[in-house]
């Protein structure tokens, strides 16, 4: 993978990792604020199926053309959701040529399961 | 605690607890469906503050009356956020004389864990 530019980490991500957990106290407003927007974008039921078909394929890039393919919706539906998983720093994103392809960002799982450790 | 018919337990949870994880491959469209209403629950702000006033008391239950007080929100607001986490499964709830009690469901919480499992 050529990890330059075209790969779009956003500070959500590393936001949600600076968070404790639920079970330790009580969090602050910006806190709930910033975590919120990571779960709002799991929300939805064709962003989660999207996100299991990048995160089954463990580190490897998921073409945007095969998303179509499995999933039966457009192109511009894929590119939709997909920005939105990307903004909240759940997936990177990299351009190969005509196509997006998709990796899941561990770290940013890996502190929202914190955040929901309930003690 | 009176773990009777007064303690709400909803089908959400088990739900949730059905599936497996989003790293182990593609999931279907009820079972995103079921999974995006309970990210949806936590998709909000002050949800999440007054689930974590509650997550923070561990196994003990919590008064609505001092969620009001704590957060500085009327109780219907109150009222209006905890039915939703109620009815998701994340929390159980109890009625004591004139006030609502809330607890966190922990098995909830694991079987959301276990879908941000991604290998």
């Amino acid at each position: 993978m050529d990890a330059t530019a075209t790969i779009e980490l956003h500070s959500a991500a590393s936001g949600a990792s600076e968070c404790c957990s639920l079970g330790v106290g009580p969090i602050g407003a910006d806190e709930a604020q910033r975590s919120a927007g990571m779960f709002k974008a799991l929300a939805d039921p064709m962003r989660l199926r999207l996100l299991s078909h990048v995160a089954a394929q463990g580190c490897e890039a998921v073409c945007a053309c095969d998303l179509t393919e499995d999933l039966g919706i457009s192109q511009s539906t894929v590119s939709h959701h997909m920005k939105k998983l990307v903004d909240t720093g759940l997936l990177a994103r990299e351009q190969r040529g005509k196509w997006a392809h998709y990796t899941v960002v561990p770290e940013a799982f890996a502190a929202l399961r914190g955040l929901l450790e309930i003690g």
